[in-house]
């Protein structure tokens, strides 16, 4: 039997949504849209249904609930009928929620006590669970968190070398992007078997070390400031900066919050912009632009050595997220030094974004694959929310 | 002509010393030892000359100065002529100071505005400058710096992801333990052509990347709280750990000083010892000690495998440092896992300290190379106070 599925993704401004059809073991997209600029005087809502017309308006959201009143109407308006159930993407499960699960009233007040551990995303995400709730208290919800792929992660990995009390707190590496993750490995089934490393790279950027499936390392960490070199964001940084800015600089916490979320990455190093294709094109003329994309690609390049480590080899390099998908000069520039692990680009396939960028006789395949983060929301919607027998 | 060089190294509470024969190019151990808890009610001063008998009483010594005093002292009555000139480890050179230098008026002003970025190292050696100076003016004086090898580092590596005007003031990576770098640099000659990554493993512990005997990067960065896993520091981390201790938790700086420096590392994950020995003497009856054992070798390989990226592949490895010399299990642990690079230890060879711990056919070659950070202060100071001709 067809379920429809709607697969929500709450930033702090806006909501991307998508609307599947589910069953028998597939999913159908149906359609797909978002809510802009929540909140401020011009909103903007799109919905662009598969093979169909395309609504596009501004208006006025005051608040999540407004919006997603708003997304359920210009589904009906689209000729698309009432979802059977809501997936959300939920950027972290803390300590508690390994696997995703059914929304219920003990969830909402456990994921609570993990606000703290993802400040920029979780409220956003909260707020739209319970906007559906009390608006639509039918509707049954499933939460899917970006940080359940990485529960197979073994604790030499997942532990910081931090007083032990501060694991009891849930002070570990979580890893995000896991949605994205799950999504790369179901698409490379059988060939998931060996040692896979998978690049996220986009405005946030990751990397997951996989082994026959089952990650075993992941670049991020407590939150999404650790790891690689971002668009805004610093990464991985010797403590040693953080204290001399708070000591000697007379930074506080929301300085320092705002300093390496939101004004470091590509856009500090560049003092330009911190987004990729910006940089792309002015690098022929803006010497710190290409400054830093040599700098991203150094610091992805040795994370990858790192996690090659971290497998003891590696067999596949997959590049996913907007990044990874669509720019070639910088999947050219990461994997150039590379050639010590067997791994040969074929430079024409990766200018025409070929599913496969290697050569032939490359040892190590390197794929780019499109990601879909909300497909996953869809099958593990259908899934939790109505199995067949033998599901579960 | 032969000169007669005494080198120093300054802790806040101790100073080590070596006393060195130079010229021709040679450089000869005359005799070692340290004055221990300095400022302390009952401290302690030895020397040990080569191949003579040993000073070691226990006397009180008030500051640097006085302890210089009793070092001068114990050289004269054990028979050594007085120092022709004194050669200084100093930690950091910040960004002015690229080379060892022979100390002037100058010097002393400029030193102190890199105070800011070694606060737990330049205010000892600093001291230790000004009270020889103050005591023996006609004795001349040397700095050799630990970030000085390290100032061939390419801006792509040494740049860190933050705005631009934090480089300018001076944030960025220097890297640490160049002595020992530039020693074991100087054992391999020849053998230094390639591509080497030394692994200085101590209490506090880092790597280098060297090509053709030029560093081209090093896991430290600004201080020596980044990089690896260590004694008691945690090396680099998720910035996001530190907000949300200062945000959550409401830690300032100097707890988190203290957390990030001094109850972290192996420490702060065994919950028993920083210490190495210690850890591996308890390892087969405390699961925690061998837990941080693990993550000790887990982040050192997985550094590795960056530094490996880094240079694009690895000709040799060596070891060195007190951990690095003589803690044969913590090297094995490190190195399983790297047989992807075609190095292969052997087993027989590492327990038994050879020089060459790798295996005959081991594409890569393992070496253990125990540091002399003295005798490179020592040839330092010979080259700059009393130049040959054909010198500088």
């Amino acid at each position: 039997m067809k379920r429809h599925i709607l697969c929500i993704n709450s930033g702090s401004s806006s909501i991307k949504f998508a609307l599947y059809a589910t069953g028998d073991g597939e999913e159908t997209a149906l359609g797909s849209g978002a809510v802009e600029r929540i909140g401020q005087s011009a909103g903007r809502i799109w919905l662009q249904r598969e093979g169909q017309g395309r609504v596009d308006r501004t208006d006025r959201f005051s608040d999540q609930r407004g919006a997603l009143q708003a997304i359920l109407e210009a589904l009906q308006e689209a000729g698309c009928v009432a979802p059977d159930g809501v997936g959300h993407r939920v950027v972290s499960g803390g300590p508690r929620y390994l696997e995703h699960c059914r929304i219920d009233a003990d969830f909402l007040q456990h994921i609570r006590e993990y606000l703290r551990f993802a400040p920029l995303h979780l409220p956003a995400e909260i707020a739209a669970v319970e906007a559906l709730q009390m608006a639509w208290p039918d509707i049954p919800q499933v939460a899917c968190f970006d940080t359940a792929f990485h529960r197979t992660i073994p604790e030499v990995a997942s532990r910081l070398p931090l007083p032990r009390n501060l694991w009891h707190e849930g002070v570990r590496k979580y890893g995000f992007h896991g949605l994205s993750y799950e999504y790369i490995v179901s698409r490379l089934a059988g060939a998931a078997q060996g040692r896979t490393i998978i690049a996220h790279l986009g405005n946030g950027a990751s990397l997951a070390a996989v082994q026959d499936g089952h990650c075993m390392d992941t670049s991020m960490g407590l939150t999404p400031t650790g790891g690689l070199v971002m668009g805004t964001r610093c990464g991985d940084l010797d403590p040693g900066v953080i204290l001399y800015l708070l000591e000697e600089k007379g930074y506080d916490g929301p300085q320092l919050e705002r300093l390496l979320n939101h004004l470091s990455g590509l856009l500090g190093i560049s003092a330009i912009s911190g987004d990729m294709q910006a940089l792309l094109r002015l690098r022929a003329s803006e010497p710190h632009a290409q400054q830093a994309l040599d700098i991203f690609a150094y610091s992805a390049r040795k994370q990858i050595g790192a996690m090659v480590a971290a497998l003891g080899g590696i067999d596949r390099l997959v590049f996913t997220g907007g990044i990874g998908e669509h720019a070639a000069p910088m999947r050219w520039a990461i994997c150039r030094g590379l050639e010590y692990l067997g791994l040969q680009l074929d430079p024409l396939r990766n200018d025409a974004q070929n599913t496969v960028i290697s050569t032939a006789d490359s040892v190590v395949q390197v794929q780019v694959i499109p990601t879909n983060e909300d497909l996953i929301i869809a099958r593990h919607t259908q899934r939790l929310l109505f199995p067949r027998s033998g599901d579960q």
